[in-house]
């Protein structure tokens, strides 16, 4: 009998989460797909105001007018359209302060996670060290592998509101790390590094001779005024530095699979070399769509105040629930509760899909046993938000009533 | 000075064609873009009718209506909507004989390029080799060098009209090889793979315990009548070959970006699980324009109708000229001409440019001097694709005289 398995390497052949797998994910394969048609609430895909209808008038408009041109059935550049890395690079000046050249500093990517991988890629042989720490976006974790280098995870810490805790890299770094690779702000937990912590990061990286990729997927929605800082723009970081963006959590047009990359012209020399063969190219259309929205800053203004206003009601429904305890959302989409005195993450998540009739993720695949990721801004309208979110802390009422 | 490279792996640190690169790469970088407002005509770009219009209204239709619903913001699955996924299997169904669970066997990628690179993906090691004939796409070299793998070269020859020859294969196998990797029909000298000769390439996979990776981008539209056979369906294969299909090169969508794999459950179980990781997911807007149109086959009668007057057409205007030679393309958008009398690939391209504003592939990334890949499929009119070939023909012809 042939056994195909046999034939992989050890990245791919230990897969987790495929067609027989017993671990249920909720994002690939055919289960979202079937909870929906079920009428099951989705909170557990990162995907704003999902799965309500959430696309700007101006983007349905020159969407639907390339559509009628006709044209738009034709490849656009591997590194991305002109015109779109020409907006993007304005976005990241706008947002960071670098002077981002299109043609140099920019790829676009068709999606974030394809970008993830892909800045990775290059630093990544057989026996290589990521630093990850934990908790962190579950991709993350598994990346290395796939590239047959190995995972490291460093732990955070509730009790530091996750900060870095820079000893704990000291104490796993060794003479194959190659790569630091953090989400920031951080998913699962909201957290935006601050500035005086990450440049305690990054002068470990400088010191240990490391690369950093930064994945920065929820940078567009930071609440309370926290200062959001890009590492790529702190002393000597540029260099070293691979920031993974996308339009996805901050926009609110996930399905347009658009995301991006900024890095140095060293970097980007490769990035732009092996760009048809890793990414192909991203979508013409959603690339036209892309262009048209993402400096408009009257309507991200207009998004991120219905994400504050949601972060908000999130925080008024589940304040004071017994058996659950949450810091309110420093950043996006997600709220992130420890629901350990009520039982295990996989179990508290299967309850509430039976309960309440509500999938959100459970914490494990994030590194931490005993929490829940919740996407609290799916649905768009606040106050069916606000039903389900009651459902959930009724649900979590009766399970805290329970155990007593 | 911090040198960036030498924190690269060797596939990646060896890149060539990007930034700083003397390879001038047409389809990467701004250099199509700078050509295609300076007016030249394009036809280096395997992209049926470009720059023209080639949308069906059929697929503007259901576009435009998803795009006014506003819904497909939303990601869909990582493994390819449900319904994509129903009426690829009934495409590889229809063509192929073979019965498709679209749960099981087939998985969306954004476009066929990163579909290539995924199917590899879980089969390289560093160190491990892959056979690639040569000529084949300029991907086929590069993507096993991108994994840590080794690209072992197998030639194939004119005199063959490009068919395998086992007895090359044989030479080059070794106890490190483990994938055999075709563009079929090939790209670019359109060589359809006979049935005997498959079978014989499929003994020497089955017989050293090989994958196979089928690159079937050109698959849709085969000339003259010639049997077109997908390895996956020969005896003992299907376990151990994966198929990398998309919508590009045979329904004239390549800015869609969806492309596909199919391959037997056990391979899939892997691919679904690092579908989040690797791929992302498609475009949902796209997806759903695609749905609408793979299996119209009225509309697919219509292309192929086109593509094969095309092909009439260019052996209509360049036959008996002096200086160069080719065969009637068996498949496709392509037309595979030997210049070797004229001068250098590089050169004779170059001299085309010039002298006739077109742009066209020297055979070199191909892995063959002294001949172009002309996308003889560009330009939507027909009396305008004529015309430009013309200029070509008489450029030749001038060419051809200089020399005598």
């Amino acid at each position: 009998m042939f056994n195909v398995k046999s034939k992989m390497n050890s990245g791919f052949g230990n897969l987790q989460g495929g067609l027989f797998s017993k671990i249920e994910k909720a994002d690939v394969g055919d289960g979202v797909a079937k909870l929906l048609s079920s009428g099951v609430d989705i909170l557990g895909w990162a995907d704003p105001f999902f799965p309500d209808p959430s696309i700007p008038e101006k983007v349905k408009k020159v969407m639907i007018s390339a559509l009628e041109e006709g044209k738009v059935s034709h490849y656009s550049l591997p590194i991305g359209r002109p015109e779109l890395r020409a907006e993007i690079a304005k976005k990241i000046s706008r947002q960071t302060g670098l002077d981002i050249n299109p043609s140099r500093n920019v790829i676009v990517t068709p999606g974030s996670d394809s970008g993830l991988l892909y800045a990775l890629m290059p630093f990544i042989s057989e026996g290589d060290e990521v630093l990850v720490p934990k908790p962190s976006y579950p991709s993350n974790f598994l990346n290395p592998k796939l590239l047959g280098g190995k995972t490291v995870e460093v732990p955070l810490y509730d009790e530091d509101n996750y900060a870095f805790r820079i000893d704990e890299f000291e104490k796993r770094v060794t003479s194959r790390t190659k790569v630091v690779l953090i989400t920031h702000p951080n998913n699962p937990t909201t957290t935006v590094f601050r500035k005086e912590n990450l440049i305690k990061l990054c002068d470990f990286v400088k010191k240990h001779d490391l690369i950093l990729v930064s994945d920065q997927a929820f940078e567009d929605h930071i609440f309370d005024g926290i200062e959001f800082v890009s590492p790529a723009t702190i002393e000597g970081m540029w260099e070293r530095t691979l920031t993974v963006c996308s339009i996805s959590k901050g926009i609110g047009l996930s399905g347009f699979r658009i995301g991006y990359i900024y890095a140095s012209d060293e970097i980007m020399e490769v990035l732009y070399g092996g760009a048809v063969n890793v990414l192909g190219a991203a979508s013409t259309l959603s690339s036209i769509g892309a262009e048209a929205i993402i400096n408009d800053v009257e309507y991200l203004d207009e998004v991120f105040e219905k994400l504050e206003r949601r972060r908000d009601l999130v925080n008024e429904v589940f304040k004071d629930t017994p058996g659950i305890s949450f810091r309110p959302s420093e950043s996006g989409i997600l709220t992130w509760i420890n629901v350990s005195k009520l039982g295990k993450s996989d179990d508290i998540a299967n309850y509430l899909l039976k309960e309440a009739n509500v999938l959100v993720n459970s914490g494990v695949p994030y590194g931490m046993e005993g929490y829940l990721r919740i996407v609290t801004a799916c649905i768009a309208d606040d106050d069916k938000a606000r039903a389900v979110f009651e459902k959930m802390r009724n649900a979590f009422i009766k399970k805290y009533y329970e155990l007593k």
